[in-house]
């Protein structure tokens, strides 16, 4: 079933507008509607017809380590020939190293395709695009020169080395040492695991971005450097880098998750000493959008089967009489609860999807607007919303993918129709980039009390827009979805200040609330973008029923969960932390 | 680590006083105090030194079909022959046929430990005890002389072949077929999948339980009989039955589901022609508990290693300044959320376990109490009950199983730590034995719309009757909680009748509520049970501040998702049946 972009189309152009707002940037290769379109199109296709096809098989091969070197499973290499042929690692890459110079944005509607035709393959592509990004950002001109030209080729690829075996969401723990030469490189020595594409056949060579401690460096965070070290030295010799083992893991079988040994390899600092931490987390907001939307495209793969699934099987007949009294038993989308689980899907791929689109554009107003005080909110805005994309969305996506499952029903738990698969390869995506403890924590600590709430005020400030247009439409449904948004915002505001206030008497009670305020904001946040998306969609006349049917679905079945999660906040940090360690461990285990 | 049944043992004590239970009915070999924990002691002995050491083996190699014969695992076949030596499949069988007679909740007791330590292993002798229970409820004296020894004993194990490919929720499209012999005999002839140990090398024969529809008999559910179809005839000669193919799965590796061709094998009529599904009713409630208990066992087994991980795990200071100065991080026990997670799971584990093991009282009740009033009565809450069990347990057992891997991070998604493993097995249990939505149906449906919610009211006579109690105790807290259960009683009450309502007019409401039905009844059945404990804690001072404080946590953080729940119940069908099906399924497919 070719990968369906309708709905990305739909967000591209009539919901965020991106040709009007690559021209408002004058960005310079910035593509017009119709070549957008055929960018997009191009991408489905390559990415039905090259990379779909390698999903399962490369779930059921997974990947091998013989002697150092890692086969891929069958086609992924000669898939990325392909991708490489075609030219797309190339889109966002700097003309001067040989790149197309097209926007962020184009890069992000291609993984869209991509992800949701084959995660695992399509991780060995995205990395190296953080990789490149690192390096435009932080690096020295002779890096950009000796690295990003065959990265951006697609020649080499690239990898992120931060997790040690003891040094997970803790960065600060990481042992891995670096020493200077005499001549500015350095040596590097340590063990990172759990390291995506570390090793693989589908390029010459592989630049792995190295957290590493400089000798003498302070202890914590403040002592992490950053360093491109690559497999084969720029002088053609093998560098001590090698994978020593791969990880037995639950999903993303097709992606090679590496223990890599850094055995006195050369590296190259990358900017300043002791600076990798910044410079990581400059990397971040790009990274933790895409793993929102590898949720997003997971979610999308599993009601593409579900969808067709539902219409084709027949099981039991309609509450209210047989519906197609032509077939032994009626097709399961007459089932009220079946039709619950799809709409919960498309409510959360498609708001999902616009909630990342919204923040790719906002990550290029930050980068690229003219004005001081424009880029100033958007970048403010993104870095509020970023949390919510990565935390909210890879939870509501990985419920998303359990319904696919649900719907299949006995054949959904066998692993020839695919839908398992999804549950197993969206797993890792609560998990990777910081967990979704590690995302609220990053949403309520930093992004709300720490700024004052700054970027919760944009988006409350487009939320009361809305809700003001909305309650002056003539359509009631409409009418009524603004006057829920406008209540939302008022009480989102009172519950954030609140805790603000708890906050500072006990630094738990963020601690306590921090999940189910992501939880709580992301729900308001998908509600802010379905009524938008029925607004425009009514204006338009643009499938105007599903986009406002959808938008009614989430408002009346969806977004009252946020009731749960406010009584959970209001509730304190009290029941967890008043209760003894033993009762709690059960005593099992120390 | 060994399993431990401290909570076991206290809900067997100190809640339902199990021993006086059985005194009360006047069971033959009912088990006394000291007995029972024997049992008990021996079953968390033999399942954590013959089973758990097999779980993770046995998800690695799975199960091997070569010629029709099924392999399993290394060490299943052993771990079987010892369980068969210590006598643990006669435990329940009567006395005429070589069983002990204990009472039927021993079994589940035991099932409880054997579950824990290895589901894919306890699904085979698990499966046999729904075997024998059938045979002994519905089977002719010739039939039991036949096949019940070799049942109990263990030499021989059973199945339950329902499910056809195109007939899964919907039994009663069933085209397996049965033609009369003049023997009396029948020739079945058709093809059965999923079926869980239908071929397997741990015993000498498997005798299959076969729903199939007699040459002439009406369509639908009214025409299916039940057979019992021996892989070996009781003659000595191969039946013919065979397994054609293994189904490869997303867990339970180590249960061999299998498709059974039956092609003319010789069947024997269980009971009355056409009376199959009322047999299958019959042995459904049995059955359902033990899925329900299998949530809670992988639930438990996934909360005994994250609670052990959260203690010696240590990553990033408390939020209130470092509490283990002496090491390099604090362990993540002292983060909010992980104990949130922690607490959810046991809240789930202990609260789920209650459940089950007072539905299993009330159907000892409803089978052997010599007052009729009090049988029905019981039988009655029990009907009620199991869709709960079923539905409600596995649900959020299965998000227990996840927090599981969620608190041990990116190590949890790698096979090696096992909590992966408990999320694949785990998800099976919201499928067989009926879907979440089936049960959804069937408590909303069948148990209170079609009864006028009669088990509905013994439950909230129940409720009532504590919060009577908890108001009048000493114990503020416990005050609170009989508080709220008695509002939640009246609210639970009314939004039933409403539903009723409702109903009357449009039957899709009943499906358009349903799931939501299950959750908002099960949260609230949990937090009777919870509360309950919490009473029986104080009282007796038995681990007081573990049930309290669990109970507290239950009733502040997990209860208030009634809300979203009661919220989506009363918005009713329409935002799911006024949608068009195209707006569904995004036009995806036929």
């Amino acid at each position: 079933m070719p990968i369906n972009t309708r709905n990305a189309r739909f967000l591209i152009h009539d919901v965020f507008d991106f040709p009007a707002h690559y021209a408002a940037l004058e960005m310079a290769n910035a593509p017009e509607a119709d070549l957008l379109d055929a960018i997009l199109e191009e991408a489905a296709r390559f990415s039905e017809n090259e990379l779909r096809p390698l999903n399962q098989i490369g779930d059921q091969q997974g990947c091998r380590l013989q002697e150092g070197e890692v086969i891929t499973p069958q086609g992924f290499a000669e898939a990325y020939a392909a991708y490489v042929e075609g030219g797309w690692p190339s889109l966002i890459g700097a003309a001067r190293y040989g790149g197309q110079e097209l926007p962020e944005s184009v890069a992000l509607f291609v993984e869209d395709m991509t992800c949701t035709a084959n995660l695992a393959w399509s991780m060995y592509s995205g990395l190296s695009r953080g990789v490149q990004e690192a390096l435009t950002a932080h690096g020295g001109e002779r890096q950009k020169q000796d690295f990003l030209p065959p990265l951006i080729s697609g020649a080499w690829t690239g990898t992120m080395c931060l997790t040690e075996s003891h040094a997970g969401s803790d960065v600060g723990l990481v042992r891995t040492k670096a020493q200077a030469n005499a001549d500015g490189t350095y040596v590097i020595t340590g063990t990172k695991i759990f390291i995506s594409a570390g090793e693989h056949d589908l390029a010459e060579n592989i630049v792995h971005l190295v957290l590493a401690r400089i000798d003498g460096s302070p202890d914590g965070t403040r002592g992490i450097s950053m360093f491109v070290v690559p497999k084969i030295d720029l002088d053609g010799t093998p560098n001590n880098v090698v994978c020593s083992a791969l990880e037995d893991k639950m999903g993303i079988h097709g992606n090679a998750t590496c223990v890599m040994n850094f055995d006195g390899a050369r590296g190259y600092l990358v900017g300043e000493p002791d600076a990798g931490m910044s410079y990581m987390f400059t990397m971040m907001n790009a990274a933790r959008l895409v793993v929102g939307l590898q949720g997003v495209c997971l979610a999308q793969a599993s009601h593409e089967l579900a969808a067709t699934y539902a219409q084709e099987r027949v099981q039991m007949r309609s509450l209210n009489g047989p519906s197609r009294p032509d077939l032994p038993a009626d097709p399961i989308l007459v089932h009220p609860d079946v039709r619950r689980m799809l709409l919960t899907q498309k409510a959360f791929v498609e708001g999902g999807r616009a909630l990342v689109y919204h923040v790719g554009q906002l990550l290029e107003i930050a980068e690229h607007a003219s004005d001081d005080e424009q880029r100033r909110l958007a970048d403010e805005e993104a870095d509020f919303l970023t949390p919510i994309v990565k935390g909210f969305l890879t939870e509501v996506c990985f419920e998303a993918v359990n319904h696919g499952v649900q719907i299949f029903g006995g054949h959904g738990y066998i692993s020839e129709t695919g839908v398992e698969q999804h549950v197993r390869d969206a797993r890792i995506t609560l998990i990777y980039e910081g967990t979704t403890q590690i995302q609220g924590l990053d949403l309520l600590g930093r992004k709300v009390l720490m700024t004052q709430g700054v970027g919760l005020m944009h988006v409350l400030g487009r939320m009361n827009a809305l809700a003001q247009e909305l309650a002056a439409h003539a359509d009631a449904d409409l009418g009524r979805f603004g006057g829920q948004l406008s209540t939302l915002g008022e009480e989102w505001a009172t519950l954030s200040m609140e805790l603000g206030s708890r906050a500072g008497k006990d630094a738990n009670e963020i601690g306590a609330a921090a999940v189910d305020y992501l939880f709580y904001s992301g729900y308001i946040v998908l509600g802010y973008l379905w009524a938008r998306m029925a607004l425009v969609a009514c204006a338009s006349e643009v499938m105007e029923a599903g986009a406002k049917a959808t938008c009614r679905f989430y408002f009346e079945r969806l977004l009252p969960r946020i009731a749960a999660h406010k009584a959970a906040i209001e509730a304190g940090a009290g029941s967890l932390m008043d209760v003894s360690d033993e009762a709690i461990t059960s005593g099992y285990g120390a």
